[in-house]
């Protein structure tokens, strides 16, 4: 380690610094990112889902447009390169003049960073349907930027966890959907989630009692704000949006409706008689329910809730909608969403490809797992075995030792200069290594090693043919 | 799957596509490249590697000025968003102009993709060398993004996957790296690869013997286009640089030394009798040579291999540095490399840093498996079993199925609708499942099922309790 006193901070030297937004992962928080990863990771491909990856960058006019005005802001452009070159100042130039003005600038960049991972899923659906097996179901983790304002637990770089199927109009799809739900919390071992469901069928049957399909808009974007802002001010902003008292009053009517789940519904079918739309979403989270009730297990630990305030903003989702709440031990809100869109790929000049998806919030389930404590001890070891180094013929026997122990798939590593006992022990120490193995001269000679385990101090004389089995089962 | 004749283009529909350089991996695709970096990343972990991840947009003030003239060129820098702003326009007018004489842009960029591993790496270090446990050993497996014309082969965003260890000078480090090339891969099945060692240290002692230090750049750059170019032309070359023609002979003898490892090193002291860094060279290859001859095992398949006409482009390798070409059968040339560095992290203000570090080339060794087929068959399988769907009721007792299988860790699917035989079988067939379990509404009254093995045809009848046990089996 550089010593303070060696450090000359040269002139014109910044200091390094992140850009605003973003994170190292030093390896404790990968291990713990992968383990949730690759926890949801599997249950996607015991669900039959196959991976895809696309690439950071997509076209420009990929993006623009599919996220809302303000969506369309917080996509981060990059430069086309080699614009200081003579032949391309004009357009540059022309292009800049555009970007000040709001406007599109192809000129200065044609690329950007994947916003979310639905859009280029769609783009590689688009671009592939004639070629792949439909259904085509698949999974995607991977990085996506947006240009929001930091604050806490709002990145401008994170991770999306994305499990979708194209193709298939089918509710197996959704009850399956569910079950990886609960299969994902169950291997993390978070107790207590709640998966909400509703369905945008039901929610359009309330905007037509309401006046019209024009009013499911507003009615789901107050809908949604019911959580943060309460039932008034949910009142105030349909008064503003132009419902009238009657309108409202069903609306009032819809979101009180408590009890069980078929409770509920039941409730539900009186307020909405004379809609099939009210019909069919009904009948879907019936469905959902009676498998639910089929496949549970004792081992499961999440329950399914029917949430008619559930409303999801997205526009785009047109039947079955779901949302998954952090246990409510911890103030963590939304770890999971999803629903069913009718149109995944129209909008790149496909049409008639359904889907329906579902996403983990991995950046939120770290935090609940943090403060449950969930992280298994497991996951932070790294190695488990440090060979002390006492002389160079005593580190040569130690090479050949530790690639024993490493086939064995025990991870090891070799001090890396002759030095005290003192400084060995520290470095095992600070980095959680459990066992240190010490071979001096004597051990050299007689081919045995000192192995001590570093918690409970215990010492073993152990043979070298022998260290393997042993260390294997310590 | 859409069919042809309902896809109507809408007008204003730009058909999709990928910006150039980039690409989508697909499911088969990802697996095969899983395979390989899982692989990579185990053996990382065995020699006690700890994963470190960066964020894909660093500082661009963090990278600028690091890779050259012509790597800031290829630099992708990212737009600052905002800049339609009224307040901003007046400064990103002032950026514009500067972009366009090719100068700093802080106020239309501040921001930038990164371009390898290696300077995130240091600038991670440089903020944390306080808190972190030294030696630090890291690994790293992400995407980075260059500019360069894509070609066959050369990718806009691709992989780096790098291991280094800073804060150490000890040559144990080196050993450990040609450990770690050689387990990867025997790993990966990849028999004949020639890992090549040399010393800067030597080359430095040969520029000595040719006039100086300065001759050092020189010389290692035109050695280094030894393998492209031919000795004639690089004669050629170190003419025109300057060299004395007794200088080019010394350099010619020197590139023309053969034999062993050891025959190579003995002529090589005739040659550079009196120098302390070549002496110091030949030694550390010496040490290498010695623990790889210990620690080799009869299951190693690819070869150590001093060359010394190999140099490593980069100015900042300063002890020994290694190569890694794929197997003579193949025409894919380098799949690897790395070496020793003086200083990590002088350039952000912290000195005494030394390390080393080795990458693999994740493409090419893609390309080398592939050609050479290498990849197991199990890496491509996705789902073991479908399930049949005949029904509602019949799919009902599939879930629950399904659900134990997946306990066992069993990966399968429903059959998203009922539908005829055919097509549910040309389903699994297309996605190479296995197996298809089918049930009936015979099967369903006598809780048993019909699987299928979709290869050999053989066909079981099983009962619902014991078909886990069954396909664990299969």
């Amino acid at each position: 380690m550089a010593k303070e006193e060696k450090q000359k901070p040269k002139t014109n030297i910044v200091k390094p610094s992140l850009p605003q937004g973003t994170r190292d992962f030093g390896p404790e928080i990968v291990r713990k990112r992968q383990y949730i990863l690759q926890s949801i990771q599997s249950v996607f491909e015991l669900y039959g889902f196959q991976p895809l990856e696309t690439p950071a960058m997509e076209q420009l006019e990929t993006l623009m447009g599919k996220y809302g005005e303000e969506g369309d802001k917080l996509i981060f452009k990059v430069l086309n390169n080699g614009l200081d070159h003579p032949a391309k100042e004009v357009t540059a130039r022309e292009g800049f003049e555009k970007l000040l003005s709001g406007k599109n600038v192809k000129e200065l960049t044609e690329r950007a960073l994947k916003y979310d991972l639905t859009i280029p899923f769609a783009r590689f659906i688009a671009m592939n349907h004639g070629v792949l097996v439909m259904p085509f179901k698949r999974y995607q983790i991977q990085p996506v930027w947006r240009a929001d304002r930091p604050q806490k637990g709002r990145y401008r770089e994170f991770y999306q966890c994305d499990a979708d199927v194209a193709g298939s109009r089918s509710l197996i799809n959704e009850a399956e959907f569910i079950s990886i739900y609960q299969e994902v919390f169950f291997k993390l071992n978070i107790q207590g989630c709640e998966i909400r469901i509703n369905s945008r069928k039901i929610l359009s049957a309330l905007a037509e009692q309401c006046g019209g399909q024009h009013q499911l808009t507003p009615i789901t974007i107050a809908i949604d704000k019911l959580d943060k802002i309460g039932p008034d001010k949910v009142k105030e902003e349909l008064l503003q949006r132009g419902l009238s008292s009657d309108q409202i009053d069903t609306i009032e009517k819809y979101l009180s409706l408590t009890g069980s789940n078929n409770e509920k519904l039941i409730a539900l079918k009186t307020l909405l008689p004379s809609s099939s739309q009210a019909g069919e979403g009904i009948e879907e989270i019936e469905y959902l329910l009676q498998v639910n009730e089929k496949m549970r297990s004792s081992n499961d630990r999440s329950t399914l809730l029917v949430d008619l305030t559930l409303a999801r903003g997205l526009n785009y989702y047109t039947g079955v909608i779901f949302e998954v709440k952090a246990p409510s031990t911890v103030t963590i809100g939304s770890i999971g969403g999803g629903g069913r869109y009718d149109d995944l790929t129209g909008t790149f000049g496909v049409e008639g490809i359904p889907g329906a998806g579902i996403s983990f919030g991995v950046d939120r389930i770290y935090d609940v797992m943090e403060e449950l404590q969930l992280f298994p001890d497991s996951v932070e070891v790294g190695s488990k075995v440090l060979f002390f180094n006492l002389g160079a013929a005593e580190i040569l026997a130690s090479f050949s030792l530790a690639k024993e122990l490493r086939k064995k798939g025990i991870a090891c590593e070799l001090f890396h200069e002759q030095a005290k006992f003192d400084k060995q022990f520290k470095y095992a120490e600070k980095k959680n290594i459990p066992y240190v193995v010490i071979i001096g001269s004597t051990e050299l000679e007689e081919n045995i090693c000192t192995v001590k385990n570093i918690k409970t101090g215990k010492q073993d004389k152990i043979g070298f043919a022998e260290l393997g089995d042993f260390l294997v089962k310590a």
